[in-house]
């Protein structure tokens, strides 16, 4: 099993001020190649830590990728600090300069001296073009261990990965493989599950390991299976397993691996060759953003209205507004005639409507914070829910749009 | 100076499937109270991992807090790895089990072995009171090194964080302050702002760092300042560079700190006392998202319609269905119409609309994947600019919401 470390630099990692996305694109990009990823490290810009942080993971792994630290700026020092670490000075890479040139032309940008010293790279090291930007990767060896650096910025690291890396180690490495399957499930605890698949979960082979990754409204269960024998026994021995496991919760059951919710409404919607409208309020444009995320779906959804204000809920969704003054605009007088408006307008089969209180301000004595009723219009009923999601606000948000989304999904299952 | 470690634990971090959110949070945290996080380590559900992981982190810091492996599943071993790693063993814990079983009795669960179990807890570990879930926290201690480990689900282990560990940091620890300021800016790139800052760069004094972080649309200049003396000394320093910095940089400067941009916007609007629709296509939902996730924003956001479909930009914006026809849904006389529609319609101050290609599909031979047009209308007049954001959709939608925003804010400044 070859096995790699992650090691991200850059104080803004270590203060809190950006979040780790990189680490996680390549420990699945990894993940899928075989390479077993067994740590990841952030530490801050300071040459040192580098270096320190460079001799630990050559004993822990023969795959180090370090990103971060190599900007036109004086806070990137990774640069240097490579060139110490490997004993070799920085060069100027004729070729590279010849493409910052380009890059930074097409930009219409002027070169300066700190583009051009982006093209310096350390002696001992091997390029990796960066067609997305003017940092380039670099590639050296030391004791059997390869250590790669890449930008920070996500999308060149993410173009280097892909247009140099993914080949290489393909072709340098014997990669045996990882096989994971994730199966996808709402409405149910985690303890709940656990106590229903606990007997198979007892009698997995060695070979397969399951985990349990709740988030709100949605809980995985991830199967991996790590090979001993050949990848097809794997793969048949996995899939195996997730069909006795889907067995046993199926109701709770509504996709798998990396599908999305939003996705899964949208498949069940194309395969009826159907459409959707929506009117949020206090989602504020949420779930719209969320279906509108997958390419493709203008072929079910037509659009919505963010209806924030009253004015606008009475005039473009003809709520009531004598509905809206003996019930407030979160009730379920308002989210149906909500629904019920869209549908009409915008001339959808189905739609979703939530008004709610999402916080902090807003509460009333029988309303508190966290108070959300939720509706989906068809062709032959309008259904209405409340739910109480709790203080916080962009989690109000985040729960109301999945739980929407949830219940599109059963009346579009129920209308089958 | 006070030194701390974050180790978070879960196989989902090194296979790449959870972004880890919770180191950024605790980061951000530490570095408010003077506490310096120095590495951040993820590691594997794996019990020889843990116990190496923190025997590393003894060694570089006072204070290490673990994250995840604390839920009631099999995968969950971070507790027994602490008992064996304090050599102590696990003991119920009567007034948790009473909170759990509160708990779960108010969300109408049944309680069973598994929660049952979640108060069982290591003999020589403080607890710390979970209020919002079963997994309590804990604290030991190990050669005057304070080790506590918190449950993985973001909310809880901020709920733990917040109630039991900030006082309890601030009363046990004698904190030396760091400062942070960020100054945001918008139009320059990241080598063109490292020019004009050049000298002031150079001579800022020892105690003071500056660092670049560049994301999309947004280039944020971070000053951080390290106590030598006493708080108030620096932060006059600091308050005094950072005034010397934006006067270098004034026109690209939009904020500071963690303003969001739409928070900016907001508070453009309700110094106006003005209001705001708008009409989406490509971002599907995404701008009225944005606005709608600041708390108050109904004072100023009327709502808006995402007008997905061509049939919708027709009945519902006014957009005329020959200028659709011979000029495309991605076009200056569209976005035009878009923008003058909805704020005619919603009778709002200003609007924006934004019409584009998202991409992967819809590119033509004149309108590559990324182009984008985008319009602000208000009372004087409607100006429309065309951009191309490049080739991956969800970058496209979110460049697109950023640019939108900056044209609005530029309008408003613009008719003051």
């Amino acid at each position: 099993m070859k096995l790699a470390e992650i090691i991200t630099i850059g104080d803004e990692l270590l203060i809190g001020q950006v979040v780790d996305t990189n680490s996680a694109f390549l420990a699945t990009e990894l993940n899928k190649l075989g390479i077993q990823v067994v740590q990841i490290t952030s530490i801050s810009d300071s040459c040192s830590h580098i270096m320190k942080a460079l001799d630990d993971a050559i004993n822990r792994a023969q795959l180090v990728i370090c990103t971060g630290g190599l900007g036109p700026t004086a806070d990137d020092i990774t640069k240097p600090a490579l060139a110490d670490y490997f004993g070799c000075k920085l060069v100027s890479n004729e070729t590279v300069l010849g493409h910052i040139r380009t890059l930074l032309a097409a930009r219409g940008v002027i070169i300066n001296e700190r583009n051009i010293r982006q093209a310096e790279l350390p002696e001992s090291c091997e390029v990796l073009h960066n067609s997305a930007g003017t940092a380039q990767g670099m590639w050296f060896q030391k004791n059997d261990c390869d250590i790669i650096s890449l930008p920070g910025v996500p999308y060149e690291m993410k173009a280097i990965f892909y247009e140099e890396l993914e080949m290489r180690f393909r072709e340098r490495y014997n990669l045996p493989p990882i096989l994971h399957h994730t199966v996808l499930t709402h409405g149910l605890p985690e303890s709940k599950i656990a106590d229903m698949i606990n007997d198979w979960e007892t009698n997995l082979p060695p070979e397969i390991r399951l985990a349990y990754l709740p988030s709100p409204g949605i809980l995985r269960l991830r199967l991996t299976g790590r090979a001993s024998g050949s990848i097809e026994e794997l793969k048949t021995r996995l899939n195996q397993e997730t069909e006795n496991l889907i067995k046993l919760i199926h109701p709770y059951v509504f996709g798998s691996n990396d599908d999305r919710l939003e996705q899964v409404v949208g498949e069940l919607l194309i395969g009826k060759n159907q459409t959707l409208s929506l009117a949020e309020s206090c989602t504020g444009g949420t779930i719209s953003a969320m279906i509108t995320s997958k390419s493709g779906s203008s072929r079910y959804f037509k659009g919505s209205i963010v209806a924030y204000s009253n004015e606008i809920k009475t005039a473009e969704l003809n709520v009531s507004p004598y509905t809206l003054m003996m019930n407030g605009a979160v009730s379920q007088a308002v989210v149906e005639q909500m629904a019920d408006g869209i549908r009409r307008k915008f001339q959808t089969d189905y739609a979703v409507s939530v008004s709610g209180i999402a916080g902090p301000d807003g509460a009333t004595d029988d309303k508190p914070v966290g108070t959300t009723w939720i509706a989906v219009a068809s062709e032959r009923r309008i259904i209405a829910r409340v739910h109480n999601f709790g203080d916080e606000r962009s989690r109000n948000i985040q729960k109301a749009a999945i739980t929407a989304l949830f219940m599109l999904r059963e009346e579009i299952i129920d209308c089958l």
